[in-house]
């Protein structure tokens, strides 16, 4: 049913972007706000708005719908052409925001139809909507941010000498359906000593070792909303030197958390946790940006990076996940936590410990 | 390395539809003509290519290259743009091709940095020629049809009473890893009694029981191709009703087969078998085209259907499967084949029996 609430917020996000009617097509963002899936595969789907008040659904009539959407419903057949079919609900006059993954050929028909008076990327719109959850969004991404917790918790013991990464990665996959995920949000990292050094590493079949570090990042989906956690740990021992690159990654966590606050830039989160590590002389050892945004992706629009300079806003989701990695040495470190900003800071989602380094028993 | 001959032909189709350049950006069709896979995910990579000889592959860093692909490369990185990137390789005054499914936001930037002087679809010229396949082609499509006729072998002594649609779908996966496939090519349909007799059913606790008709439609992909077969088995016993109907798609799928020739058109093999099913009186129960192109896709351009009018010709691999579905009886039947078109009929590349209906123990 339709949210108009959010179709509000993206009204008045059009008004102050003065794209006056827009073409919604990510099947996610029709979720977010019919709350209803569609899986279109090939065939056209499209949700249409306009700052008048206009909506408009159009779909295959493969694609039946028995319940009330809130929005006027207009079928098409495969004969038919469903660019056309949407083409008359556009004003021709004005310009449209159409999403920035619709297939070229929709947008090359609707342009040849001359439907509308220039084309934009109307993903700016909504997907800056989209990264300010409300009450009910916060409430499903703790949720999923406490069973990936739960994940984390079974997934450890898991750890040893001898299991593959492949074997491990299996195992997040059945931790995640025991604690009744919906899928993965991504393809779990398991990696190895130099496995987990290397950000790039494709999970295969190296096998744990004695003095291992190990990095866990996974992430599922609880009721449309991605979770993601990062933890590393250690097998059998910790040596000194991994205690220090731990110890170094986990205030470069904090302070990044620290900065994460309404009135600061997103990149300011970037800089604590960065120039923590530079300082501390391993800046050219994290290699990747601080964090993402989260919804109901698990890379949603707006990075956590030195390149971002937007104002933190309450209801937004990312992550704040540092790293170094120390590929000769075979040591990689990564801490990853999902916050939530609220009026005047953030809640850590994330509830898993990681003040102190988990050394897990060697096994076998 | 870059397939020359393959390249040829796409130039020649290029010159033939009158689009002079191309931007080549489907990761399949890449792959198509350089032999090597990219997964750019969100990022741009495109392929140019123009008739007048002109080539070059645009790519983000993160992907370097160390083999010769036989083309030049230009990389660029996160905080350039790719779009800009390609742009100089345009020609500003001609058409520019784009794949179907280019994200709109690439398109739209092209367009706002006048990359060509008009933009039309260019996979009807990348998918045509993909439609052709050469000798090496047929080779791995044969040896992908034999290895999903082996998980059907294999597949059929798990129908039995008692196991779920979900259960067997698993099966399904475990066995397509067993005979060494890299992957499906499609989820799998397990449906028993009335889920096999709803096309777009989606596979659910059900379990089977005496007198189900089972169809199963199964593939798997090898070395980068697609398989795809579809059998109906039946469970302790198959009733007079339940023969008569297989009996009917066993013709129609035949009759479809004889009609796949050079020559005739893609629609004649869709009225072969669609009239030999509404001469017996079940024609409004054949509820979806005859079949489907395929490829490095499951589903490629190609419709075995009745508004496809295209020419057969040698090379192209399709396949041919009728179905009746009567739901209310809980009778479900569909037989598939994946076709090769000769010079002067077709090899049938599936040689699972399908002459007899295969009745399965009720097992436990």
């Amino acid at each position: 049913m339709l949210d108009n609430a959010k179709l509000g917020r993206i009204v008045a996000m059009m008004k102050e972007k003065e794209v006056p009617q827009l073409i919604i097509t990510d099947p996610l963002s029709i979720f977010y706000l019919l709350g209803k899936r569609f899986a279109p595969g090939e065939r056209m789907l499209a949700l249409y708005v306009n700052v008048d008040g206009d909506k408009q659904l159009v779909i295959n009539k493969l694609f039946p719908q028995t319940e009330d959407l809130g929005v006027p419903i207009t079928y098409f057949d495969d004969i038919e052409d469903g660019v056309e079919v949407l083409c008359q609900y556009i004003q021709k006059d004005k310009v449209v925001g159409v999403d920035k993954n619709w297939p070229a050929h929709f947008l090359l028909r609707l342009q040849e139809l001359k439907g509308g008076s220039a084309w934009v990327n109307g993903s700016l719109i909504v997907d800056k909507v989209r990264q300010i959850k409300d009450e009910n969004e916060h409430r499903i991404m703790k949720e999923s941010a406490l069973k990936i917790d739960q994940v984390m918790d079974k997934l450890i013991p898991w750890v040893v000498k001898g299991l593959t990464e492949i074997e491990l990665e299996e195992k997040v996959k059945e931790l995640c359906a025991e604690v009744g995920f919906e899928g993965l949000s991504f393809d779990p990292i398991t990696g190895y000593g130099k496995s987990g050094a290397d950000p790039h590493h494709v999970t295969d079949e190296t096998k744990g070792k004695h003095g291992d570090s190990v990095v866990l990042d996974i992430g599922g989906m609880w009721k449309g909303y991605a979770s993601d956690i990062t933890r590393t740990v250690f097998i059998g021992e910790i040596s000194d030197r991994q205690r220090e690159i731990y110890n170094i990654v986990l205030e470069a966590n904090k302070r990044g958390i620290a900065a994460a606050k309404p009135g600061n830039k997103m990149s300011d989160v970037d800089k604590a946790a960065r120039d923590y590590i530079t300082e501390m002389g391993y800046g050219e050892y994290f290699t990747h940006r601080t964090g993402h945004s989260i919804g109901l992706e698990d890379h949603e629009a707006g990075d956590v990076s030195a390149v971002n300079d937007e104002i933190i806003q309450p209801g937004q989701c990312f992550s704040v996940e540092p790293g170094i990695y120390l590929y000769d040495e075979g040591i990689g470190v990564r801490i990853e936590d999902i916050l939530y900003i609220t009026e005047d800071g953030c809640d850590v989602l994330n509830e898993y410990p990681k003040d102190e380094p988990i050394v897990v028993p060697d096994g076998e």
